[in-house]
């Protein structure tokens, strides 16, 4: 277990800023005193924008690739054109440094409200391809703005794409209590890409005697999502089926303020990313309104993965406790990040 | 208005023909005696298909057109390769009978269950583009089986084809008493079809200066759509998105059970087709379970494009009247078929 921690921060935008400093409290504040944390801040994302119009420079990127791990805060503003940072910035992070498996944890805590009636028990994990189909950027658009346009996007999907995916997803079904994975795709209608993500997980599965297997087509999974959610255990998706799902599993199990996410690329050969699902929310930005506990959660995924479990789970149960005991109360950004890191602490 | 139906019926599989069959008997009983309904059955589906290895010849295919409506129950049997009759016949006669309406209209009627908690008001409606996207079976696959395996979906776009539906958005926003229009896309990832669909959704909407619009994308409007559903009125959409959303919006306000679609063809070239969202449920098919009020609203569907506006209205408030009464007792097809059809005569 590596006793040192160098940690590249990308605040971004708008809440992120003020969320990425709670993460940022609450890990200093769980680490042992041996441990030595470095963090190295990149200014990047709209404000970066206006002042040079640069989203990512090569530099910048090939100085992040140094660090441990990428604690990133939410990037976006409605002041740039749509896309271009998303694709230029976020996206470009995630297929730069091959962060293919995706990771989303849907957990009901308590207290946390749900749209959903008659509190279901929600314990779920999301494994989202991070790196294929619909997301790579090809397509194109012909006659672009007169009456004649054509506009295509491309799904790319490779046999080497789905299957590393796959098979995370299964080594994640396998190691949790219920072994459950479900698939997740459109197979009757998206039928090349379909089949083939269908198939792989088939044969994968057959390594894999002990984990139940379900398929769904997306539809379905939405359905499902608010009928009978404790039916998932670990869902395994393409890219943009895996990002609506996990809006919709965020929104019912304790919204989107509480959401975690973690882009890893388990070969270790890039740094993997950490950010709260949620956006950049200009709207409540500056005003001490956001919840910190999604990028909070963000933070244990982090832990976590660099192996410091205990630590990790010392976080995952001072955030239960808290939801707990606040039961409601409204806080402040920066009281809720106080309080975690004083009971993680303690 | 005409006085007379020639009606074209496809009961399908599974519960298709159960509930089919209430629909039929609910049309039979609200039309006027003057107006002569006549019905012609077309077998297709899994049965066919396993005896002839057909999914929708030719002869068939010309003989619909003839109609001036399709009533479709469910199409689809485990036993059939996934894709086979989705691709070979439900597409085929959405996109040979150029379908590029696709409304699905959600309601909260009084007694229906819904997994939000706290009662919700949800009355919107969906129109979903039917002929384009995703859909179109753009694709392949290369080195199939093969751990080289490249798979495509392509997403086919026209400015022809966005501009029609977003078109008919507009008029049905405009006629509602909320006159709200909401597009859902991706156009921060999906940049090409995206931006494509967005500004042609702004330019039309300079038509329709009564209409407030807004944009989402599909990921946060899932999330609406469980945590404030009376957000929208009339939502806009592609083919897929329009897929995933609106079984959400079904599983949200009463189930599938009574989840309504019209597949249309405005211009009248070609029959429009009506039939419920829901597929043919093969593990209850036979045993009279199944609720056929999703087909007796696409009915509504039906009555109403077809210029029976009374008739549509008389069917819905009977649906309202009954879902009411029944307070949930659960009750077998055939008995809420009757209970409707007694209703309408009445
Ligand atoms: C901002 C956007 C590009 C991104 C995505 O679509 O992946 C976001 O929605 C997410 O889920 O992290
Ligand atoms: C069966 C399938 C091809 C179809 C679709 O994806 O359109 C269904 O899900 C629907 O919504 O009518």
């Amino acid at each position: 277990m590596s006793r040192s921690i160098d940690l590249a921060v990308i605040p971004g935008d708008g809440i992120g800023k003020e969320v990425v400093a709670q993460g940022l409290k609450v890990l200093e504040a769980v680490l042992p005193q041996d441990v030595k944390l470095e963090t190295k801040h990149y200014d990047l994302g709209a404000g970066r924008w206006h002042r040079t119009g640069e989203t990512l420079p090569d530099e910048e990127l090939e100085a992040l690739k140094a660090h441990d791990a990428i604690l990133l805060g939410a990037i976006g503003d409605p002041s740039v054109p749509s896309g271009v940072l998303e694709r230029g910035l976020l996206l470009k992070l995630r297929f730069a440094f091959d962060h293919y498996v995706n990771l989303r944890p849907s957990r009901l805590f308590p207290n946390t409200s749900s749209p959903l009636a008659g509190d279901p028990s929600i314990d779920f994990v999301v494994v989202r391809e991070g790196t294929e189909g619909p997301y790579t950027g090809n397509g194109g658009s012909l006659r672009t703005g007169t009456p004649a346009e054509v506009a295509t996007e491309v799904s790319l999907n490779t046999a080497y794409g789905v299957e590393r995916v796959v098979r995370d997803a299964y080594e994640r079904a396998d190691a949790r209590p219920r072994k459950k994975l479900t698939l997740v795709h459109k197979n009757n209608v998206l039928v090349y890409a379909g089949h083939m993500w269908k198939n792989i997980f088939d044969r994968v599965g057959r390594e894999y005697p002990e984990v139940t297997t379900d398929y769904l087509h997306v539809d379905a999974a939405t359905i499902f999502l608010v009928t009978q959610p404790e039916r998932f255990d670990v869902i395994v998706t393409d890219n943009l089926f895996g990002d609506i799902l996990t809006d919709l599993a965020a929104a019912v199990s304790g919204g989107i303020g509480i959401a975690a996410s973690a882009n890893i690329n388990p070969d270790g050969t890039f740094p993997s990313m950490f950010e709260p699902v949620h956006g950049s929310a200009p709207d409540i930005a500056g005003q001490g309104k956001a919840d910190p506990t999604a990028t909070v959660l963000s933070v244990v995924l982090l832990l976590r993965h660099l192996g410091f479990d205990a630590e990790a789970t010392a976080v995952e149960e001072a955030v239960a406790a808290d939801l707990t005991e606040r039961d409601g109360t409204p806080r402040t950004t920066d009281e809720i990040g106080d309080a975690l890191a004083v009971r993680v602490a303690g």
